[in-house]
């Protein structure tokens, strides 16, 4: 393989964090160490305020890494379309652009998700045969994490949608989490013949059918199970997907806020709390894994990763090196090939592209 | 009024509390004392298992108390159907049985959820102008407890069932929760307007419309948003209710088992522990809360109230106390009136009795 054919080039939508374009660089300098040499960092923001950044990582004027510049910022609070359709200069709008392009294999982006979902839709195009993109989560399950999809991209999910979600989640969960056959398990209540709905029903007889060579699926699972490992592929639509995934984040930090005013309530624990802080360190850490730090939108032609808007620069150097693990392992092609067989087999009505 | 109008009757399934009928009788023994001199307890279960333990509990033989012999079990694993239609001679469907000829006006079962609910929808009617029935359960927020349903009663609903929802749990907010105007929010995915599904949408306007004297509806919610007490009512589809409620309560349980096992890692984080074991008591205390210790079946001629399956006797004394306040605020009549008030504004399609 020749040079030019093995150059990885990263998209880095710099702006848009809740801790700044600082804590992202920084990110990018953690994980510019670890990366093949071959490696390009293409940071998009304003030049003003990256470029002294820049200076205060060594590693980052190398030349494996160079600012784009970018005026304006796409915010937290807007919407969708507006987001992207109002701003076409905005960091994260001239990224996806680079994706567009070809000049980028893959783009990391702290924003505004829904801004960043509908910006990929516009820009970029599904893979061949994938009808919606999924976006995919990693969770922390009792023993080992698992991986959610879909968490929100498609809120109208039908079933071979959600079925494509199976064969996007497990290809992500073996180049992500390492794992050689990925378990399927498709979320509904009451894991009986019959319970559920008729999504699911549906959904659940097409997943049987694509068992084997396409996806390891094992069965229904319901809400109590997700967290016991039973599988590593969880999936869902993005109405449900969303719903859980922000309750469940949402009870995480309210159990954390109970937790610290209890902790804080007298000087006895107070003291309790000093002695045991590393055991509060770890459990933050098991729940919040930094390795893990993005999200990615599947079923794109091009590799698209949604960090946290809180993320860390640990966070982001971890959501780097995932973004490099799909690129290396050219995770793209074999959905294709998965895609195409399930298609063969499940003959579904004519394709349509992402257009709702 | 008159003693015989005025007398309270509740049937407890002593039976299928994982704890075995002793905790049971001994929530029942800690209720009485609190309970109106006029309420009577219907104990159905073994009456060979439970006398011996009536002695146990020296106000349980004062006469407020009767058991009810019930030779047979509906164990935790039966599917729902089976469960009551093949153990006609169960605590939990001879209770169901004394409720529908009236002789109890609320039943109390620590038992097989899917069996109840079966059990009560064949046994039981809906109220007036109710469709299907509902299961309601009380969540713990930042400041203040919450209710969400439908937890699972109704995975297929339609928008005019969760409407329905809305009134239902409202009453039940005003009772257990003790809240003039309770605010109701349906729970989505992005708040702005034309998000979410079909089913939200049309949702949304039926409940726009009966907003103000009916219910006191604060329009949409994120799945982010429940926990910090934006609404005290949260109404979703039972499929949806049913996943976020098993994935919330296995989160719980799973951030339990880590902080504990970090505290157990070294002896510093261990005598930590010890000093401030308090706090862990108490975090408990507020993530599960006793006095709230049931989830009650709205939407049926009858209080029916589920307790969690592994319930301690406080747990099951907090639901009896919650069982009496239904009653004793005839919460049954205020719903009717309320139904009846949404159907005049929202002339939805002809009702169906529960036969799904």
């Amino acid at each position: 393989m020749d040079k030019t054919e093995a150059r990885i080039t990263l998209a880095i939508d710099a702006m848009g964090s809740d801790q700044g374009p600082e804590e992202v660089l920084a990110g990018v300098s953690q994980a510019l160490d670890l990366a093949p040499r071959n490696t390009e960092f293409h940071l998009f923001g304003r030049e003003e305020l990256l470029n002294p950044i820049m200076e205060q990582f060594p590693n980052l004027m190398n030349g494996q890494a160079q600012v784009h510049h970018a005026p304006e910022i796409v915010e937290m609070d807007e919407k969708p379309i507006a987001g992207i359709k109002g701003k076409k200069k905005s960091s994260m709008s001239i990224a996806l652009q680079s994706l567009k392009e070809g000049t980028a294999d893959a783009l990391l982006s702290c924003g505004n998700t829904g801004c960043l979902m509908a910006g990929s839709a516009i820009r970029l195009r599904t893979l061949e045969g994938v009808e919606r993109p999924a976006l995919c989560t990693i969770w922390p399950g009792r023993e080992r994490y698992f991986t959610l999809l879909d968490a929100g991209a498609n809120p109208h999910a039908k079933p071979y949608h959600i079925v494509q979600s199976a064969i996007l989640g497990s290809n992500y969960a073996r180049v992500a989490l390492g794992l050689v056959r990925p378990k399927v398990g498709l979320l509904t209540i009451g894991t009986e013949e019959g319970k559920g709905n008729e999504v699911i029903h549906e959904t659940h007889s097409m997943l049987k059918e694509i068992n084997g060579s396409i996806i390891n699926y094992a069965g229904l699972i319901e809400g109590f199970q997700i967290f016991d490992n039973v599988v590593d592929v969880v999936v869902c639509d993005g109405f449900v997907g969303n719903i859980v995934l922000k309750a469940c984040e949402s009870l995480s930090k309210l159990i954390r806020s109970f937790l610290d005013e209890e902790l804080r309530r007298n000087a006895l624990r107070k003291t309790g709390a000093l002695l045991s802080k590393g055991a509060f360190r770890s459990l933050k850490q098991r729940v919040n894994p930094e390795q893990f730090g993005g999200a990615p939108l599947l079923g794109l032609t091009k590799n698209v990763i949604k960090a946290h808007g809180s993320s860390n620069r640990n966070h982001v150097s971890g959501a780097i090196k995932i973004a490099l693990d799909l690129v290396q392992h050219d995770m793209l092609t074999q959905v294709v090939e998965d895609i195409r067989e399930s298609n063969e087999i499940l003959r579904p009505e004519p394709l349509r592209s992402v257009d709702d």
